[in-house]
């Protein structure tokens, strides 16, 4: 059985006050190192262990994932940062909560952001110091895949060619895989993977720190996924980040 | 100009208690997990930054790495594990402290081994299970590199090929390189960069959590070295480590 582990980071501080982060790069809240912290508990109560493991850049996402590594003692394991797991980036609106963005350009427009599958956020502007291309982290990024906002749709676009050149020979060779990522990196997986149409996959949320596994056949066709832990609580926690609005 | 930090990892529990530790994968201890923030406060005060990290495939280097990175902003860097950073390996000596390898190998062989360069503790036997080609973490290795003991000739032995496949190629390209590592695999590297004699490199010992700046000139010869921070404080780190006697 080929399986692989998809895990959102814990929460961040900006998840917490409810703005949009993107690509700003913020920290795990204390309740954020806690879910990390049980996401490795019930990783090891379930016997799971692992070859390798990916992350994004973003460092909410690695800390959760060593974190997980230090309660399963697979800190020595090889570990892969790539951009291309990263949030989707939010453009302009990073930084803003919900209320100063509908203030700033009104509830019907910040539905719509919300609400579509390919309609971008308006673009952090070419002086933002905020650019990626700008950014230390990503100078190794030929600047023209690196985005000045993103839609899902764009999300998915570069999510799949790092599942395509990275993971699906791994898979092929049995490699037991963790992925720690993001809201967006994890819809855009899902959506690849179970093949969702592009309104149903705006209505699925995933929960911050709960391991979401995915088992595939011989020939990587997914056959199952399911969360890992109290049923009832992760449903909850799904429906929190339903009502809370921004990923 | 060409640099490089070595930094031993902070306190062990172990170390605490004066053990033989070897490739034993014991964890930081509460004074170890702030040598390590220290080091990275000390190396963010003067400025340091860094292309890329390697580390031991041994938690409390692995460790002491990430906290290091994370107080440098740098969690996003690549991290390669490489067993062959990995501390000298002492063998059945691995778990006894000072008193009871003196009481089950007497005072004087004691010395031996404390005190020679070539002269190997007792092997681990083919039944022990401490042994690493029984390690799930070294099974990729081929069993004969593995050691069942090591002097500090043979830690020599596997570090420089180490420095010389992965270190010497990034050098070459002006990267800025971190290594998190132990007592011998640093010493290991020292005698080799400096040609520091088989008996003086047993005089020098190695502090925990005080990185260890090396310059290099454009052909790769050491200029110079320091270690970063207080520098009456650290004269006396190094000089608890050589009381201590075991490292």
């Amino acid at each position: 059985m080929k399986k692989i582990i998809f895990l959102r980071h814990g929460e961040s501080t900006w998840n917490k006050e409810n703005k949009f982060t993107g690509w700003t790069d913020v920290d795990l809240s204390k309740k954020g190192l806690l879910e990390a912290k049980d996401a490795g508990i019930v990783l090891r109560d379930n016997s799971f262990n692992f070859d390798i493991a990916f992350t994004s850049v973003l460092k909410r996402a690695i800390k959760t994932l060593n974190i997980v590594l230090d309660e399963l003692d697979l800190n020595w394991i090889p570990t892969e940062k790539d951009w291309r797991l990263n949030e989707r980036h939010y453009g302009s609106l990073q930084g803003l909560n919900k209320s100063d963005t509908a203030k700033k350009f009104g509830e019907k427009q910040v539905k719509i952001w919300r609400r579509s599958y390919d309609i971008k956020p308006p673009e952090l502007s070419d002086d933002d110091i905020r650019l990626p291309s700008k950014e230390k982290k990503y100078e190794n990024i030929p600047s023209n895949l690196l985005p000045k906002t993103e839609s899902l749709k764009i999300t998915v676009e570069r999510v799949i060619p790092f599942w395509e050149e990275k993971i699906i020979p791994l898979l092929n060779q049995n490699k037991r895989i963790i992925i720690s990522a993001h809201g967006n990196s994890i819809r855009a997986l899902v959506k690849y993977l179970d093949n969702v149409s592009e309104k149903n996959i705006l209505e699925l949320n995933i929960p911050t720190g709960i391991p979401l596994v995915y088992e595939f056949d011989q020939n990587l066709n997914p056959l199952k996924n399911y969360y890992l832990g109290d049923q009832e609580k992760i449903l909850s926690e799904i429906n929190n980040v339903k009502n809370q609005g921004i990923k």
